[in-house]
């Protein structure tokens, strides 16, 4: 079974890369990795029920499970070249099998083929319906970028919007029809199932970002990493938080801050500049198409401190945000 | 939780290899390839249930998963390097969570450091336990062992001894005790829980074995693969097998024969190399310590056929091996 599987991802994914001296099919694929730079590796698996719903489209997982990979190679400021997939899937008739399999390797060649990644090693296992993607991008000497580099004074910005993965999550959970509200429940849910690394910002930001994250967990706790792997904190005012139209039309106020705050899966990055640098870095980010708003600035001391449209300070509650007492 | 659990098994698998840039922690792993160096890459994935019996202990988990991935590296001759690791858990109480952890880093890094072979990145999710461990080994340029090159009149050998893990196997789920029959259990069942890559026979090997494989699916099924991939048929004869004194001591003529053919999991060597160079390389494997038993030739046509000590061709049947009628 093994083989037939992961060739009909392979079929998909072929990309003819020069470095790929041997590809699926033998007992390990054989790479030549380029003179000159590091390869940055990351791994990510994903579960159903847990990172994606049950019942979400083979194509939506096949995507995802590709893109959260990227995100992070795009977090680190690396170009992305080669992927393992190791596939675990319940017992089901073959015909059911090979639905899931095709529309899953349609889903990952359409963003792997854009970026010319291409797919040297698989597994295919029987089980839970589990996903684990490991993916390797090349980066210069020392320019990989990393949590631990801000400095105080730094300023926070994020590229794209915030929040509108976990607006797109509350719709499906409430049961919401795609068509719903003029597209606009179409484009959140899009935005939850199919995230956009942004590699080209983040190969952007070398030797410019201080540091960098993306944003999987949610804002306040992946920048909370740049502040513990960086030994600052950080203050954030929750009305610069980048939202989508899409977003504030289909929840209140406070439920969109929620998301912007704390929602996770939007994979945008978060990272830190110099002030002096700003400006430069948000026209280059402008021109590639995601943009990057400025949410806040670095500081001492250690966490993440939330300020609103008044100048209060907000903290957690059980329910989300609120004034302190 | 994700970080925590993953530092307690990098703390104990910790190298200080000067080629990791970047460890465990940031978004990705960074490392320096060496120049002059192809890189071979793994992945394989376990499922409690599937792969090993359910109740197996932690630390034969934690060695296994690992051993079957450095296997993999050792039919390409190619020396290890670096690791990940994706490890799903099902929910349970911190403090099981916490002794499965130690119990898999413990079994992992006794494997993991007489090759000074670094975990490099992870990932922990929750769901059904669900091992999937990728391994990357550097090899010299177009010196890659594949399955792919034997010829006609190739000698076939194997490393060690096969069948052991499928006895162990039978065993276990016969409900033996491990103190049973004078250590042979013991003996079988750490074959089946603890199988030894053969990393060094690999090297060995290297610009002398015409083709390579890992016997993991079986004798039968690998060096199907080989003959796949080159072309070319292979008679092997039954006798020749070698097989271990404890082996025969646990099981009738018959059974030991079937598990030798058809058992999967010994991660032994099948290869295959021109008869002017068999004395070398087994005395060459003699020393290394697994030896190497010729079992058989490489002939023109397709598929494995097995002969017994009469010269009679086998079969296959529903219950093992058989004469043809």
């Amino acid at each position: 079974m093994e083989f037939r599987l992961i060739d009909r991802i392979r079929e998909r994914t072929a990309q003819g890369r020069e470095d790929v001296r041997l590809g699926i099919g033998d007992d390990a694929a054989v790479v030549a990795p380029p003179v000159g730079q590091e390869i940055a590796i990351a791994v990510d698996t994903m579960v159903e029920g847990v990172h994606f719903p049950v019942g979400t489209a083979a194509a939506d997982i096949g995507w995802k499970s590709l893109a959260v990979n990227l995100s992070d190679l795009a977090a680190m400021g690396a170009s992305p070249a080669w992927a393992l997939l190791a596939l675990t899937l319940p017992p089901q008739p073959a015909e059911s099998l090979k639905q899931f399999i095709d529309g899953y390797a349609e889903g990952f060649a359409q963003l792997a083929q854009p970026h010319r990644l291409a797919l040297i090693g698989g597994d295919t296992t029987r089980g839970a319906l589990t996903i684990s993607v490991a993916v390797h991008g090349f980066v210069p000497p020392g320019k990989a970028l990393t949590r631990a580099g801000a400095r105080a004074g730094d300023v926070v910005l994020v590229t794209g919007t915030l929040g509108d993965a976990a607006g797109g999550l509350q719709l499906l959970q409430r049961g919401a029809r795609v068509d719903e509200g003029d597209g606009r429940a179409a484009y959140l849910i899009e935005r939850l199932h199919r995230p956009t690394p942004r590699l080209a910002a983040g190969l952007a930001l070398r030797e410019r970002a201080s540091a960098c994250i993306d944003v999987s967990d949610g804002l306040l706790a992946d920048l909370g990493h740049i502040c513990e792997e960086s030994g600052l904190g950080a203050e954030v005012d929750a009305e610069l938080l980048p939202r989508s139209p899409m977003l504030m039309a289909s929840f209140d106020e406070l439920a969109v801050r929620d998301f912007a705050l704390a929602g996770g899966d939007d994979y945008e990055l978060c990272f830190t500049v110099p002030s002096a640098m700003v400006v430069d870095v948000q026209t280059d980010l402008a021109r590639l198409g995601c943009g990057a708003t400025r949410i806040g600035r670095m500081v001492e001391g250690a966490g993440v401190r939330v300020r609103d449209a008044q100048g209060q300070w907000l903290e957690t509650t059980r329910h989300g945000w609120d004034h302190f007492a």
